[in-house]
């Protein structure tokens, strides 16, 4: 069963409550701590475009079209859609020959508002290159060229883009095909669902591959997972969690969230892999969890934590800006010792 | 305990969960149908505001300053700010002398997105005439100069206006005050919180007033109803579900929805209240547990179930607009006597 993550205060009083279940795996896949239903599947969402852009390392299609490690890091990004983002986006298109019209993602407008009223003035409409996933998309046409497929259908479940994806996947969480689940992303290309427990452990894994086999494919993550740390803002964008957490912990947290309520952390010094999933989907109580779970794990210092603060327990405004309730974590981590909780 | 009330699907997999409480209750307050807990202390919300309404036109301020029946509509409304809900309430202002600087509601953006794409080419900042509370606002300083008291301070709790308001739900809900919680709501003025039975218990009232004293309470119950019924563009918008709820069944179902998961409807012919909590606050999950409700009580005509499908299992489109899930209402309304379902 679910458990109350956080809850929602208007005044003194509880308006609403958010359940959900979380996982803490180490690298060698025990599980560490527990909240709620651990073994629930769980789409992974955006959470999974780290393991997306594998395939485009480890194959050398990354190499090939003299991808820096910003590029990299956007292809596993959710981004705003700022200036910065699609300036990079842009050229990454150019170097692989393709263009905006070869992105399948779709078109919605920048997640950063600044940018989407600065279109709205300009009358420009939105388009592919502003999805949050353009970047993913990007490193997935060029892996399509690298593999001499067609560009038109890379974002279709059989075709090789997506069975190299599939097959990370996979390898990371050790799991059979027959156990995940499958189903269309919001992007349009296909999403995977795993149990809570092994998204967790893929993260563990990331932060830790020392081990893993082939060298090409540990090789790969740690080059991911660099360029994730190194340009957080390309995995999301000015003000926004994923950033703030990479930056503020200087890189120690790999952070990737999705949508539906999912959020990955990943301990780079630890090899401990953390998923959170809430239950109802709604983003407002991911972030309040992720930093409670850093906090419960003693993996913040005390100003990291003030630095988070807004994301941690954050004021609920009304529309004169005054403060009328707040958004607070109530979980609390179990060992699995500690089940009867 | 809440329980499930919709389920949220990718593919053919539950993706996420939404669980709540609703209450069915008569107009003599026996409680018919139960889903959850019932006894849950709920924070009413927008669905206060036909409540709110009462002491302006009870008190004969309504009259006073020849507000019509639109005007008494988009008062009880939560409006789009569209340029027909914007003109009302302008026109309400100049009659009671007074200017939209005078309205304590704060600004935010017209949630019609066509309007606030026009501000914007425009360059027009959102001001608080947009507010989809700029009617109630506006209700209650007409109330305020009817009374004589101070207009600058309408918002507050200890001002005569709240004191009305407040007097008025406990009257409808037949609670001592000590009864009600109470918090501010995003418009800046007092909200009140009841247990979800009650509220649903207020809604049979304002359906079938007909027993309530004094005359003059049952009187402006039955103007309220009869507006919103009758100007149902003036409580929500285009295309929005408490609008479209009430033109299909041509007036047969009051409809009005607040923040955080509260959905409450009146049978206008029955003297029947429905209220709905959705426990994490979600708006997803609450219009298609609105029509469910009315479908298992076999409120709706087979051409309005059609009408309203779109808001009764909505389906989940991907960026380029295929079809990737739905959202499906799973609960079971039970009867007193079926509890240990």
């Amino acid at each position: 069963m679910e458990e109350t993550l956080v809850v929602v205060k208007r005044g003194n009083h509880i308006e609403s409550e958010h359940t959900g279940s979380i996982a803490v795996v180490d690298w060698q896949g025990n599980l560490l701590y527990r909240v709620g239903d651990v073994s629930r599947m769980t789409f992974t969402r955006s959470a999974l475009k780290p393991i997306q852009t594998i395939p485009l390392v480890q194959s050398g299609a990354a190499d090939r079209f003299l991808m820096n490690d910003k590029e990299i890091a956007i292809c596993c990004g959710s981004h705003n859609g700022e200036e910065q983002h699609t300036q990079v986006v842009n050229s990454m298109l150019f170097r692989i020959g393709l263009q905006e019209e070869h992105l399948q993602c779709g078109a919605h407008p920048p997640y950063s508002q600044e940018r989407y009223l600065e279109l709205v003035q300009k009358q420009i409409k939105p388009s592919p290159i502003h999805n949050n996933c353009s970047g993913k998309h990007t490193g997935m046409l060029a892996l399509a060229m690298h593999l001499e497929s067609d560009i038109d259908s890379y974002h279709r479940m059989e075709h090789p883009v997506q069975q190299k994806v599939l097959e990370s996947l996979l390898e990371l969480a050790e799991l059979p095909e027959e156990q995940v689940i499958t189903g269309i992303d919001g992007c349009g290309v296909p999403n995977f669902g795993i149990p809570l427990s092994k998204l967790a452990y893929v993260f563990a894994r990331l932060a830790h591959p020392e081990e893993i086999q082939p060298p090409s494919l540990k090789q790969a993550i740690k080059r991911i997972t660099q360029a994730m740390v190194q340009y957080p803002e390309m995995v999301s964008g000015a003000n926004e969690f994923c950033t703030e957490a990479m930056q503020i912990t200087k890189g120690r947290v790999l952070a990737k969230g999705g949508a539906e309520g999912v959020y990955c952390l990943g301990l780079m010094e630890k090899g401990i892999g953390i998923a959170i999933k809430v239950t109802d989907g709604n983003w407002r109580s991911a972030y309040p969890a992720a930093v409670e779970v850093l906090k419960q794990m003693g993996e913040l210092a005390p100003l990291e934590e003030v630095a988070l603060q807004a994301f941690h327990t954050p004021v609920i405004q009304n529309r004169k800006g005054e403060h009328v309730g707040k958004v607070e974590p109530v979980f609390q981590l179990k060992t699995e010792g500690n089940r009867g909780n």
